[in-house]
């Protein structure tokens, strides 16, 4: 533990051995790296030179395809795992985007997994070969999970997360963690560790928070799946800063068990976790095998409910969340709103307006919930050190501890919230979805990401829900500023104050689908649907 | 609400209020009540003459038989009710396990059912026309939910209880409410409000606590089914001490919502509840059509699992719980276990020892989550009349609150226990269930009912439990006591110095079935197993 070190220095001496650990052969030449004007890297691994073709091939694939690939012995589990090992190190030299990494261990996986297959003709498990990575939260024996502070740098976890152990069994090849901001409680990744991790579409730009590592590498094509964790945003934010896909789970899908938080032992909204990943595909499949793994027999949290089979009506009732009345979505957003509601209308599915009239006492109870420790666990974990509160964390810093008799009270406000949201969604007949921004923005530069309302407010009341790009792109000559419309609140001023359609010009906007509690199987086949409509239109 | 009252006046006038509701055709006429020497109550209705044999056949049927017998239309509802009402209000007047009695509202209702029934040939629901009791806390619109406390008299709720509604739905009739201790934490049903309720099986035995009035209303015959709730044994200690049945639910199979709680707020440990019989059929019945109500469409905390079906195995593999390390069980219940245990062997099954390594630890988390607020909802509920705290709740008058830091750490505490236990349960391969005491007596006399850990632990843990009639009674020549152990703790002395052969002679003792965590039909079909073990041979 690094009691009593200086924090710069325990950070600066662990940034050098992560840096340090990336073989040779993986670090870009520095003739070759882009220059530091260049915002976009996403298309860099393309045009370097620096990969193979066959090193783009297995990289650009889904996770599903490299699956078939491995299971019909095209390719091997060491090439896939060498070709993303690299691309992951390049993704790191340009976004800033891990926290570890361990290619030699992965690499001596993929190779037993290969001999395994090739001796008995069998694979491990349905996820075998491929290598998935880790936000830096999930405990690997050995490794650090610093979760951003300084006084966790070499304190090694004493056991695995139980996905971890869970990924193991099941033939993944794991090979790297992803960085993450302080606490996992920012909505951009940046920690006083490792630094900022920044968008590979626009590097002026956040890839988001707080599985931002995760985003940014999967966006880069560093990884072709990663497991994030979401307490107010954490796996859609990111996911949607990105233009990737994700599925935040209800509490009790997909273990949590003997993972790092950033509060510990908070129980009263629930941190879970999910897939990242270029195709609403590759998440599904995920979803599938982890809920086949009966996760329940190892962590009594999760719920003994296996993976259903769900039929999605032709004609789906959908809501639109335009607005919460707290913050307005920037144009572009909007527009994507919009654009989906069309199509999904000629589609044939039904739309409605969502009245967001609960979202203001959700929102208020989240952030009551999340300092009602009075901010100590964070303050426990950057004293060691002196490591200093970072200017986002601002809200621990100032927070009073509740008792326990007050943190009651404040469970029974939460539980009759809950109890409104489900009667307020059961008052629009047969309802199947919410639609709605995933954030107010596209993204936004970094330091300006400031709401986190739109999918906070489906942790409060533990909700399934997607993010996924829409299809629209954010487009200056469309997406002009809106000048005239007063702001609801100091959020709804900043992200109006802020928003710059000349620096987001190009990016993707993303949108949430939100199904009820432990509706996974259904939020995923109407997001397909969704999909659906959207291209056909 | 009675603040600035004085709390003895409030009882007395509640107390008056309670007696004078009770319809004049159904007070039984002094000369025909039981001299107060004789404890053997639950006879009375036979031989007392106050009863017509129709009443008698009525109230001494199963619900399931009462069901088929309306659904016929072979009994009205009205004439079931009637004979309920009368048999409950004898058991008011003979062992004071009654809070609210409806039962003009009742026979109303009845009438109503049995209208529906006549006119359309069908039944209302699954439910149809069965009365059915209710513990005190279960809010009914215009109705105290007093749970004990003074302070709580004249303060109807506002609205009712989920499961109150879906009750009503389902077509069963509610007619009366039941006593439970001040805030439903004592293992005795004794408050400052209605005093102490009585076992019928001997008046001068407890009928255990908090689901106590339950417990004695349903053994007197005054109730087919009753619902009871449960945070550390509260369902099973009563029914155990009046040899009936019951399952304890794991959280989210059954709503809990807008019911009162002594701990308003407290979800570290959570309540459940469930339902109390005489017949384990009634119970498995109710659980089905509970179950099938989809209670997760009104109630977010209800889990979307639907009534499975189970196939038992043959052998089943059961672990006995001998003694849990802390307290030593009293002789009769030694003997029920070991006798069960010889009958399962007989019957084909696997039987092996539970290594109770982690009771300790769980019991202790227990009681810190209790009264982790200091007691101040506890003194919440006594301020405002001055009422006294009674004498079995000095842990909540001594208690010191946990600042919301603290919590977290005890919930993180708990958490790591509930890993333990689930990891210790599949070291035993492929096991079924855990056979245990209900509690360390057959019951006891009044006030000595000190120890709760062989039920609280599957609280902690939130496993499926249900409380069956061994079959074995307390035999004052069989079940000498013992006095050449050495006591385990302080509970385990005073367990042992009040145990009392004389007094308990004939009593039945009653046993746990402990399933995993949301098995509640598999609990449920075990039991029936384990029934059949104990019958055949």
């Amino acid at each position: 533990m690094a009691s009593g070190s200086n924090w710069e220095k325990v950070a600066a001496s662990k940034r050098a051995a992560l840096a340090d650990s990336i073989p040779h052969e993986y670090r870009v030449p520095k003739q070759q790296l882009p220059p530091d004007s260049q915002l976009d890297v996403a298309s860099w691994p393309k045009t370097s030179g620096w990969f193979s073709s066959e090193e783009l091939e297995i990289t650009d694939s889904t996770a599903s395809q490299i699956l078939g690939k491995i299971a019909s012995q095209t390719w091997s589990s060491e090439k896939v795992t060498r070709a993303f090992c690299k691309r992951a190190a390049a993704a790191q030299q340009l976004t800033n985007c891990l926290s570890d990494t361990f290619f030699e261990e992965a690499i001596a996986s993929a190779k037993a997994l290969d001999e395994h297959l090739s001796r008995t003709g069998q694979v491990q498990g349905p996820l075998h070969g491929l290598p998935i990575s880790l936000k830096d939260n999930f405990n690997i024996k050995g490794k650090d999970s610093t979760v951003g502070f300084t006084s966790l740098v070499d304190v090694p976890a004493e056991h695995n997360a139980t996905l971890v152990d869970i990924l193991e069994t099941l033939g993944a090849v794991r090979y790297c963690k992803t960085n993450v901001p302080t606490a996992m409680m920012i909505a951009e990744s940046v920690n006083n560790v490792f630094g900022r991790t920044v968008n590979p579409l626009n590097r002026k730009i956040t890839s988001g928070g707080s599985s931002g590592g995760e985003s940014a590498l999967i966006a880069f094509g560093g990884s072709p799946l990663g497991i994030g964790t979401d307490i107010g945003g954490s796996l859609r934010i990111p996911a949607a800063c990105t233009g990737i896909f994700t599925i935040r789970p209800s509490f009790g899908r997909f273990t949590t068990q003997r993972c790092r938080s950033g509060l510990a032992g908070q129980e009263a909204v629930a941190s879970v976790n999910g897939p990242m990943a270029k195709t609403l595909e590759d998440i599904a499949m995920y979803s599938r095998i982890m809920v086949d793994a009966q996760a329940w027999l190892l962590d009594p949290k999760v719920l003994p409910i296996p993976w259903r089979q769900v039929e999605v009506k032709k004609k789906l009732k959908i809501a639109v969340l335009w607005n919460d009345g707290i913050c307005l979505p920037t144009p572009p957003v909007t527009r994507a709103l919009r654009e989906t509601k069309d199509k999904l209308q000629q589609a044939g599915h039904e739309l409605v307006d969502w009245d967001p009239k609960l979202h203001p006492k959700a929102l208020e109870l989240l952030s009551r919930m999340f300092v009602a420790d009075g901010g100590k666990s964070v303050e426990a974990l950057l004293a060691p050190t002196g490591e200093p509160y970072r200017p986002e964390m601002d809200m621990y810093k100032e927070a009073k501890e509740l008792g326990t008799h007050d943190m009651w009270k404040l469970q029974l406000e939460r539980t009759e919230l809950q109890r409104q949201y489900l009667e307020h969604w059961m008052s629009y007949d047969n309802l199947d979805a919410i639609l709605a921004p995933t954030t107010p923005y596209a993204s936004v530069a970094h330091g300006d990401f400031t709401y986190v309302g739109y999918t906070g407010v489906y942790n409060v009341v533990d909700y399934s829900a997607t993010s996924f790009p829409s299809g629209v792109f954010v487009d200056k000559a469309k997406d002009t500023a809106v000048v005239d419309v007063k702001a609801q609140s100091e959020y709804c001023k900043a992200t109006r104050d802020s928003y710059n359609a000349e620096l987001l010009h190009g990016l993707p906007v993303s949108l949430q689908l939100v199904a009820q509690r432990l509706q996974e199987e259904k939020v995923l086949a109407m997001t397909k649907a969704v999909l659906q409509a959207i291209k056909s239109t």
